[in-house]
């Protein structure tokens, strides 16, 4: 943990004048609480600020501005990239108690929503009106829309629904010199909607988020297929995709994360299974029967395979409550977890698992690997402890390999969880040097004086020149 | 028509050098060919360069850098707001003898194009493998996939599926100093893909381009339905989409388009018709068969109404081209057809009908109205005479009313079109200051010299300023 140096007097001065003085911590217990997200990484802001309205927002990031001051935006901080971890004397700027529905219009699929609302909040608002906004982050019991769209989040369901981009219409949005502007998915000139989605807090402070919804699928089929090993399952994966199957589901662990998961919640354990597939199917009667008739046929042509259907809504719960526990689980494991959530097209994705079992071995590492492999995005997870300096070299190392290999089958260093800072010495590697050069530009035209949570995504010394 | 002034024989020789002596037009005839787009814009290049090849495009472009010349890429030269056109002393840059398919991979629903491939030569060779390429603009027998990136085109098909931008999944670009370099849809980083569908050539030269198709509809329902008004056709718009019935097409002819086209096609007249639409549901059977029922329901709650259903393949087509000719039948009513696609949320429809029609009144014009209503997407045509001044001043003073109505309603001064000349002067008005700086930003991000297509979005001066 770093502790900011300085605290401008008169900047906190100021800042209670926009936002009075509940708006503002600045003691070092209240900003350590704010200093840190999923990953390792942090640091302690110099205030912490929590506007209620979008003329506060305004205010706050205008006073920066002209202090020359940097304003990191946070919603739960639950990111793995260090996107909403604040450097050393800049502003953590917390969206939490812009937490309202601004208009809600079921007929027209649509709603408009505050950034600090929380996922599972929107998600139990709309279903009552039988609704589904589909992206679902694992973290969506604490994780807020706006940190949504910051980080273009997925989720298990972004295998048949997409991810947070599909479903952003309208954006209202405080840039960094203040200026509070609105752009739509109707909105003429070049596509700045699509640039924000994802933009990490770097290019605007979201302060309204229109959002599409779809109509609540009416029937569904969740079971668990444990396999032989993760690369069988991988191959039924490979093969699903082939035929054009998809679910709506379709999520992998390893043995190991199984194991780790089965045992946190007190489940059953399934010792001779190799790895397990979560799938759901959701849509209409017929077509949730065909699609998962046909998965089901396909994994009984495995070598080795038990199924665990949900037969109630409960038992349904009971295997999400699984998946979504992985992270928790996990994290008892080791003092530290590395997330790296790597992404390459599905029919690599055997050579994939081959290349992580060999990255264990070579560099003497405990890896757990799971996530979307319907989407050929997995997590894989380099256990280690940040204090043992030795093994925390080895760990480096093997994600430097890791991010090579992926890059050399045509794949992405992040399937969902972004940049930040923690990828952001790799990204020149996978946009090469004409992309950095337009995204250091992209970056200077929204927030020229580099007020915005500067240093994500483009590495400091681009950032740096980026104030020529 | 304005005409180049100078023409740089060492110029020519360099870009022969690259592409070969066939590969340069530089007779006037020759030159005049590429001097517009479909709209009454037009302005003679110094010179026409036609690569094969990515190499070629780089080296063409790094040429036209050094020599401080403009690039204008061009498809078929069928956009309606002037994109394409060159303006005096540059290069129209034509895309059109890089028309082949790079890779076609039918189970994955992918496929990999050079640019100058013709809309609808890609939509019969995916139709033979059950396959859909859904974006459909009117002139798809002609224009070529590069525009239609470009331009971010829609057609009658959006309603359903969405436009260009929702199918290009990677491109493969030659940015403004001729480096190459890839962006695809799984890119880390600011989403730099989607600034490029719908840039019109002023962010680089899209040299392959990866797109994503769906499978073919099994099953269609076709038809017209002759209404009493215009106002009744969109108020039974409104109450379609209200209770969320979307079919796969949903368009709108005024009565004396209407005329105009049968008319022209030398088909039978619907004389006591005030407005018509023009249906098309497809999907399965029993899906297509439930959304038609539902909305034929619909109007016949109307005061009149016809319907024209077609019963074979022969008489769908015959409806399509109905639909498809209205561009060209209308081009024979009055030398000069000014195409404004103005788009308002559906529910404002009715209100924009009486308000063209009020504005047909004081400007004293004839105004032919057609569209993707189903969308609130219209085509508001303004007819005029180009040697007519005083007509002419009409009918600049009826446009900007009619833009100044639409952005009152929400809505948009581009629904598919794009800004190129002929709409930059109003971008600000719909974006803003603060949309307007950013955007010249993203610009100067991708084109720091401003060689592609400079002018173009972004109006002249804020161009000038973007060399600084």
């Amino acid at each position: 943990v770093r502790e900011a140096k300085k605290m401008n007097p008169a900047l906190r001065r100021a800042l209670e004048s926009v936002v009075g003085p509940s708006g503002v911590f600045a003691s070092l217990e209240d900003r350590l609480c704010y200093s840190f997200d999923a990953t390792t990484i942090s640091s302690v802001p110099a205030l912490v600020v929590l506007p209620r309205t979008t003329e506060q927002v305004s205010r706050v990031v205008s006073v920066c501005h002209d202090e020359g001051v940097a304003v990191v935006p946070r919603g739960a901080g639950t990111g793995f990239a260090g996107s909403a971890v604040p450097w050393q004397d800049s502003i953590a700027l917390s969206l939490e108690r812009m937490n309202r529905v601004i208009a809600f219009s079921p007929a027209d699929l649509r709603c408009i929503v505050q950034p600090g609302i929380v996922n599972a909040h929107l998600q139990k608002l709309v279903a009552k009106e039988r609704l589904l906004y589909p992206p679902d982050p694992s973290s969506l019991e604490v994780c807020t829309l706006g940190g949504n769209v910051a980080q273009g989040a997925g989720g298990p369901r972004a295998l048949k629904y997409g991810s947070t981009k599909d479903y952003v219409t309208y954006l209202e949005v405080v840039g960094s010199r203040g200026e509070v502007w609105e752009v739509s998915e109707r909105s003429s000139g070049y596509d700045l909607l699509s640039v924000l989605v994802g933009s990490e807090g770097t290019l605007g402070v979201f302060t309204a988020i229109g959002l599409r919804l779809v109509p609540l699928p009416g029937s569904w089929r969740t079971f668990m297929a444990y396999l032989g090993s993760l690369e069988e399952a991988s191959q039924a994966v490979v093969e699903l995709s082939s035929r054009g199957i998809i679910p709506t589901v379709l999520e992998v662990m390893d043995k190991v994360t199984l194991r780790c998961v089965e045992e946190y919640l007190g489940r059953p354990t399934h010792d001779e299974a190799g790895a397990a597939l979560f799938v759901e199917v959701t849509g209409e009667d017929e077509e949730v029967k065909v699609v998962s008739d046909r998965i089901v046929g396909t994994f009984e042509k495995m070598r080795s395979r038990r199924f665990e259907f949900a037969q109630t809504e409960e038992e349904r719960e009971s295997l999400w409550v699984l998946r979504r526990s992985v992270s928790p689980a996990l994290a008892r494991v080791a003092p530290t977890k590395i997330n790296e959530d790597v992404c390459v097209p599905r029919s690599r994705l055997p050579e994939l698992m081959r290349a992580v079992e060999g990255l264990a071995q070579k560099h003497r590492l405990r890896i757990y690997t799971f996530g979307h492999i319907g989407d050929g995005n997995l997590h894989v997870n380099l256990m280690t402890d940040v204090r043992d300096r030795e093994e925390v070299k080895r760990v480096e190392e093997c994600a430097d390999s890791l991010f090579e290999i992926t890059l050399a089958m045509g794949g992405t260093i992040s399937g969902e969880h972004g940049i930040g800072i923690s990828k952001a010495k790799y990204l020149p590697l996978e946009v090469g040097t004409t992309g950095m050069r337009i995204m250091s530009g992209v970056k200077r035209a929204f927030d020229p004086e580099a007020v915005l949570n500067p240093g994500k995504i483009i590495p400091p010394d681009l950032t740096a020149a980026s104030k020529f």
